[in-house]
C-alpha cells in the first residue's frame, strides 16, 4: 500500500522561534505559534523547513521541536530533511518517524540532481529505508540544482510513494501547469505566497508556505475553490503589499519573525547566522503594512 | 556646471516592439506605445534599457528606435548603455547624443565592478568624454557584479555628474534608504514596481520601470507624495496582482509585452532570443488580470 | 558550397595590447606579437576574443586591431564576436568581412542558448546574414550558458556552415570525446592549454588559446601527432607549471600580458577595466616560471 | 592556553572507500590508504573533508570512518565539519572529540559568512563550546561564500583558537600571500595540487589535498624546503599531467578514487550521488598517466 497523497489546502511552514542571546529554541513561543496555525484552520504543518532554520539546529533540537510541535497540535505533519545525499536524509526522515509515528504526513526532500535516474534512485531509496511518503521539494536558491518542469515531472510520475510536491523554482506558475497535468497529487506553491493567485490557476492544491498570516493564505485558497479567481483575488489584495514586503531576498526569514513577533505569536524575531537580520531601516514599513493588511476575524 | 539631476516621478521604461517573423523594429507599435506614456503623464523615458532588449538591437536598430521616440515625443529621455567596459559605453552614449542632442537627460551605466576605485574611474571617463550625466543602474543580474549598497552610496557620492540612481539589486528598500540617505540626487525603483510602496516609504524618488500599467505607477506615486502610504497603498492594490504576475523570471519580459499587446499598445509581442517566450499555459491567467485591473481613466 | 573547416594545429588567441594611462591600443606591439606567432608557425589566429578584450574596444578601435593584424601576417583569422543577440552579432561579423574580406576563416559565435532550436536558429540566421562560417564557442564562464555537450554536439550537427567548435565547457575532455565523435568538423581546446594532453587525447584537433609560449602548445600537438601521449607529455612538460600560474581565475589575462610582456612581444601589460589587474605578490614567482621555461629554438 | 598551530607539510585529505551497489562504506580499503599515507610519510591527514564526502555520511558512518583511521594510524587528525552553521558544527565536532579524544590536531570550519563579525562569532562559538583549534576552510565552491583574502585575514587574526587555514578561493597564491603575512598560523593549499608550485612561494606551510599521488605532494614540498622553486619544481613537473587530469570540476572525486583504485589503494570506485561518476571517455588516459607518473621509491 503506497502513502496517501497530502490532503489540499494550507500548509504552513513552522518558523522556529529562538530566545535569549544564545538564540536557544524557545518551545512556549513555537507551541503558541503552532496553536495559532491550528485555530486559524490550516490542513497540516511543515516542519523544520528551510524556513525553519533546520539547517542551523542540531539534533537535539530537531527532536524538541518535532516533540513540542507533536505534543501541542494535532494536525498532520510534514518534516524536512536539510541533507542532499541520500544516507543522512534517511537518518533526518527516521529521527522524525521516531518522534511522530504515524502523525509523519510525508518527509519533504529536496531535488538533489538534475539527472532524473539520479534523482529516481535518490527518492526510492530514502522511500524503502523508511517507508515514509515523499514530498518532493524543487527548490533551486537552496539545493543549488536546476532541473526543468517536464524533466521532474516525468521524473516523478512512476513514483508511486511520492505524495505532493513543493513547487519553489521561479517561474513557479507555469511549473506547476506542467506538474499538475503530470502527476496525479497535490503540488504546492510556497515561497511566501507571492505566485499564489498564479499557481492555483495554474491547478496548484494550495499553499505550503510560512507567510505570517497564514489566514489570508487560507481566506484566498478557500476562495479560489468557492468563486474562481475574481473573489481569490478580493480575499487576497489586502495582504499581497505585506506579502511582497516579506518575501525579500536574504532577508525574508527576519522580516517574517518580526511579522509574527509583532502579531504576538513569538516572543523574539532573532535568526541563527548565517541568516540576515532584518535591516533596521525597515522597521517603520513594517508596522504600516501590519496596521494596513485584513484583520483576522475570529483567531484570537 | 554639473548636469542636473533627474526630476522625481515615474519614468517608463520604454519596450522595443518587434513586427513578423524576423522581428524586425516595429516603429509604429513604438511611437503609438510612448505616446500612451505622455498622454499617461509620465515625467520621462528610458529607452534601450534591459526591458527595451537594447542588447539585442544592433547600432542601426539603436538609432531607429531613439529617432522614433525623439520624434514622438516631448519628453526628457535617459538612454541605456549596454556595455560595462568604458570605450564601447562611451560609444553607446555618443550615439545616442548624436540622435537626441540635449534632449537626453541622462546616460544610464551600469555598476560595473565592485571596486569603488575601478567604478568611479568608469563612470568618470564615460562622463569625462561625453558630458553627459550619468544614471547608475545597480542591476546584479544583469551585470553580473555585486555590491553593498554603503559601498556604492560612497562611491557615487563624490561624483556630481551623476544625475540619478536605479536601485535594482534586492532587497531593494534598505538599499534605497541607504542610497538616498548619502546621496543629493534621486535613487528610482525599477523591477516592475515588485517593491514600489517599500521603496517609497524607504525615500525613492519613484519608478523607473516597464510594467505594461504606467497608469498605475502614476497613480501610486502621486497618492504616496499627497496621502503617504495609506492612499499609495490604496491606488497600488488593484495593480499588485499584474505587477507580480508580470515580473517573473526569465519570462518577465515577454509577459510584459503580451500585456502591451492585449492593451493594444502594441501589435505584437514577440521577444528576440535568448529572451523566453511566454509560456502558452499563463494566457488564460494574464487575461484574468487583465480584466480586473482598475481601468485607467482619460486615457486611450 | 559550404565555408571549409578550419585546419586543425594551433590557432593563436591574440591579446589586444594597450599603452599609456589612456589604455590606448597599441598597434606596433601587436603587429610585433602577431609576427611572433607567424614565425613561430601557429596555423592561424584568432582575433576579437575574450582574451583579446574585445568586449571594452569600441567599433573603431577592433577595426584597427583587425587591420593591423590582417596588415601584419598572411594567417587564416578567426574573428571572435563579443554580443549573444543575433542583430549585433551579424553586424560584428560583417565588421570583420568588410576589413579581412575572404581572409576570414570563421566568425566566432558564443553558444547563447542551452535550448536547441535557439541556438540552431540564432547559428543560422549569422551565417544565413554573412556566408560566414561559424566558430562555435562554448564558454560558459564568459556567456552565461550551460548546455551538455551531447545536446550541443546534436544541435551542431546538421548545420554544414559550422567550421570549427572552441570547447571550454569543464570538464573539456569528455566534452571534447562527445563533440568529436559526433561532429566532422575539429574540436578545439581552449582555457590557457590547462588540459591540452587530455583534450588531444579526448580527439581535439589541438589547441585555440593565448598561451603566452605559443611554442610549447606547437610543440605539444606536433610531438602528440607524430608520437602519441609519451612524446608530447615530454614536450609539454616544462611548460606545464607556468600554463597553470597563468590559467589562473580573474587575473589569466593580466597575468598572462605580463608574460608577454617580458618576453618582449608587447611593450605593456595593462588591461582595461573590469578585467583585474595582477597581484603584485605574484611579480617573482612569474619572473622564476619564465627563467625555467624551455627556451624555444629558432623564434626571436 | 591555547591549541597548537597545525604543522606545515602536507596533510592528505581522506577520500572515504564504498564497496558493493549500496555504497557502504569499505572500511578495509579505507585502513589500507590511511597506511599508504602514514607510510608515505604525510603529516597528518584531514578526515571528513569535502572529498571525503562527509556530506554524504551518516552519523553512524561517520564515526566508524573515525574510528577506522584513529584505529590504523598515529598521525594527528583534522576533521571537517559539513554545515555552516553554529549548533550542527559544533555537534559534528564534538563526535570528532568523543572518537578522537586529544589526537583532534584541528576541526576544520567553513568560511560561512562574508561579514567578518558574523564569521567571527561563528569561529568563537564554535571553539568555546569545545575547545577544539580551528582550521579555516575558504572554499567557495563548497560553501556558497565569498571573502576577500584581506577581510578574510583581518577577521582570523584576533582568534588565538585559528590553528591553520586551507585557502581554497581560487586564485589561491595572492590569498595565501596575504594570508601568510597578516596571520601567525600555517596556511594551506589545497585543490588538488593545482597550484602548489605558486603557493610555496607565496609562503604556504604545504599542501592539504588528496590528490592520489600523496608522494608527489611530499617530494615537491620536501624539495622546496631544502632548494626552493628550480628543485621543487623538478620534484613536480611528473606529477603535473595528473594533477591537472584529477583536478576537473564536477568529475574530481570520481577521477580520483579511480586512480586510487588502480594503484591498488582502495577496491572500489564508486561515489555516492550528488557527485558525478567519471567519464568512460576518460578511461585510457586515465592510464596513460598512471604509467608516466614517477613511481615512488619504498613505497608498496
Amino acid at each position: 500500500m503506497h502513502p496517501a497523497p497530502l490532503e489540499p489546502g494550507v500548509w504552513g511552514v513552522v518558523a522556529t522561534p529562538f530566545s535569549g542571546s544564545t538564540l536557544a529554541v524557545d518551545e512556549t513561543s513555537l507551541a503558541r505559534l503552532v496553536e495559532h496555525y491550528e485555530r486559524a484552520g490550516v490542513t497540516g504543518l511543515t516542519v523544520l523547513g528551510v524556513f525553519g532554520e533546520a539547517a542551523s539546529l542540531d539534533t537535539q533540537e530537531r527532536r524538541a521541536v518535532l516533540e513540542t510541535v507533536a505534543d501541542t497540535v494535532d494536525l498532520p505533519l510534514v518534516v524536512g530533511a536539510t541533507s542532499l545525499a541520500t544516507a543522512p536524509v534517511i537518518e533526518e526522515v527516521r529521527l522524525a518517524q521516531e518522534v511522530l509515528g504515524d502523525r509523519l504526513a510525508g518527509a519533504m526532500v529536496q531535488v538533489s540532481s538534475p539527472d532524473p535516474e539520479v534523482l529516481s534512485a535518490h527518492l526510492r531509496a530514502v522511500h524503502e529505508a523508511t517507508g515514509a511518503g515523499i514530498v518532493v521539494q524543487d527548490y533551486p536558491l537552496v539545493s543549488g540544482v536546476s532541473v526543468r518542469a517536464d524533466v521532474l515531472a516525468r521524473t516523478l510520475e512512476p513514483l508511486p510513494f511520492v505524495v505532493a510536491v513543493k513547487a519553489e523554482a521561479p517561474p513557479t506558475p507555469p511549473a506547476v501547469a506542467t506538474l499538475t497535468q503530470a502527476l496525479g497529487v497535490p503540488v504546492f506553491g510556497g515561497l511566501g505566497g507571492q505566485g499564489l493567485l498564479d499557481e492555483l490557476a495554474a491547478g496548484s492544491a494550495g499553499a505550503m508556505t510560512g507567510f505570517s498570516f497564514p489566514e489570508g493564505l487560507l481566506a484566498c485558497v478557500r476562495a479560489w475553490r468557492e468563486g474562481g479567481y475574481e473573489t481569490a483575488r478580493e480575499e487576497w489584495l489586502g495582504y499581497l503589499p505585506l506579502v511582497n514586503f516579506e518575501q525579500q531576498v536574504r532577508i525574508a526569514l527576519a522580516v517574517r519573525k518580526e511579522c509574527l513577533r509583532q502579531r504576538g505569536l513569538i516572543l523574539e524575531s532573532g535568526v541563527r547566522a548565517p541568516a540576515a537580520s532584518m535591516p533596521a531601516s525597515l522597521l517603520d514599513q513594517l508596522k504600516r503594512h501590519l496596521a494596513a493588511v485584513p484583520q483576522p476575524v475570529g483567531v484570537r
